[in-house]
């Protein structure tokens, strides 16, 4: 697809965010690794500014508006790490975001947004609500809309991840990364297969929010209806953008169920010492269930994010 | 005094340990360097070997042994990080390991010690019933005692994370440590007066359980007398080459409620993402409860570890 950002375009915006993001570690353990048969190389996006990968697209986003479209400002509607992600690089930039949250978002989250200087708009819990209640606000201010994930501007920010792992001079056969809405899988892939068109690329999906896995089964693009899965960073419905990337680029999605996402988490707590949200264990839980598929093998895991609410562990 | 380990023989240590332990990253957080109102620098020994600093000193101890003593193994009474720690020590260095630990002592660190190699002899919930035990177990033996931290070998281990953080090249205006034996903080306080003696050398205490901290202010060893803190590491009363160390190097004992304990480990759980036991949060509360001390410095904190049980973190 000629509108994929390409090579050039990733390295570029990876240039671009650097004033905004960490780059951030890989970690191993041998533990896991003697464990899974195989070398597992983590990602460590929970260490990444406001606690997620979502700061890269998010940065790449606001940094390409043109002057005349930074005075007015962005605005989005989420509930989670692209919230806080956004309203940090507009603070950052120096320009506006209103930010339209479900009432019943946690007070956390709202608090985390605000501390980075968004401006939150409340809106009735559902998603004809959010749409509305931004569709108003960008009328009213002029604001620049950035999605979520269903944007190449977020997609590119999201592939600099996968490109600082191919800096490292590791030998990937596999690069796992979980999948919600398809930015971190997208330009995961993308990056990836730009570097090195023999490693495989997987998603890893939890069984209580598959609609990536069945979309790419049936390659028909299916939305998820009433997700429910522990990983709260996944329950979102695969973009349109973001599909197109993932037929093209990624070689499998597998999927696990809470369970074994829980057993994943734990292990990477008590064997790594870092705290990771639950959507983060999900590829190591597909790599451990499906261990002959990686056996001797370098697999690099993107870690996403760590914004989880310590008081409500699974364990 | 003389009897006191050199920085050579601190370094010598550290080349002896090298294939026995992690040289462990140091971790900033931007936002609680703001919030400290100073730059501090956390040496991350939650990542070290076993899972704690304690891996260096039982190293060191293994290492140094003679061929005839190595034939007979080592022993050691804990029910902590120094029981895991020596056991692994041990094993990679090919030699037995017998570890007394109270019957009391929990599932999941029995289990570790055995699955680092370690033979378990079980006794009586008490220091009593240790130390007779312990005897017993090195009079059939012949094996060699390694106590957890009154011992030169070990406290010149523990000496050698401070090493790596002075090769770091950071100008560190204080080192903070948590103290409860004493081995991580005498350790501490040789290799960093070695270096720059005009560095602070701080140790930090529960309230519950600051025999260190009345001890240090009335220069007389004072035991711990019913400890009753939820920093589970540092319990046990200070040693006694530990003391000599700390009077002679150590320039303030700093203490903190177990209140302010949880919400300085919270906070490194939640800015940094990492996974700490409850001790190592202590130089952390030290600092922010007297803030005014360390405006504008470099601070180093040593996370000595990361053992913790997640069923029953304190939020």
């Amino acid at each position: 697809m000629q509108n994929f950002p390409t090579l050039e375009d990733i390295k570029a915006a990876h240039q671009r965010i650097q004033p905004y993001i960490h780059r951030t570690p890989i970690l191993s353990s041998s533990a896991i690794n003697e464990l899974a048969e195989c070398k597992v190389f983590f990602k460590c996006e929970n260490f990444q500014k406001v606690g997620a990968f979502k700061a890269r697209g998010a940065a790449n986003a606001v940094v390409k508006l043109t002057e005349e479209q930074k005075k007015n400002g962005v605005a989005t509607h989420s509930s989670g790490n692209h919230a806080a992600a956004l309203a940090r690089a507009a603070t950052v930039a120096g320009i506006k975001s209103y930010i339209v949250m479900p009432s019943s978002a946690p007070e956390i989250k709202k608090k985390a947004v605000k501390s980075y200087g968004g401006e939150i708009i409340e809106c009735e819990p559902n998603l004809m609500a959010r749409e509305t209640t931004l569709n108003a606000v960008v009328e009213k201010t002029g604001a620049t809309f950035i999605p979520p994930y269903d944007y190449f501007d977020v997609i590119e920010g999201q592939a600099t991840c996968a490109l600082e792992m191919w800096d490292e001079g590791i030998d990937f056969h596999t690069i796992m990364a979980p999948v919600g809405g398809g930015g971190l899988l997208g330009g995961t892939a993308l990056t990836t297969k730009y570097n090195s068109p023999t490693t495989k690329v997987i998603g890893a999906e939890p069984e209580g929010a598959d609609d990536a896995f069945r979309s790419f089964q049936s390659k028909k693009l299916i939305p998820m209806q009433g997700p429910n899965t522990i990983a709260d960073g996944l329950l979102t419905s695969l973009g349109i953008l973001n599909f197109e990337i993932i037929l093209e680029y990624v070689d499998d999605i597998l999927t696990v169920n809470d369970e074994e996402i829980i057993a994943a988490m734990r292990l990477i707590y008590e064997r790594m010492k870092i705290v990771i949200e639950p959507s983060c264990a999900v590829p190591l839980a597909a790599l451990l269930k499906n261990k002959e598929h990686f056996k001797d093998q370098n697999v690099g895991i993107i870690l996403s994010g760590g914004n989880v609410d310590l008081g409500k562990l699974p364990f």
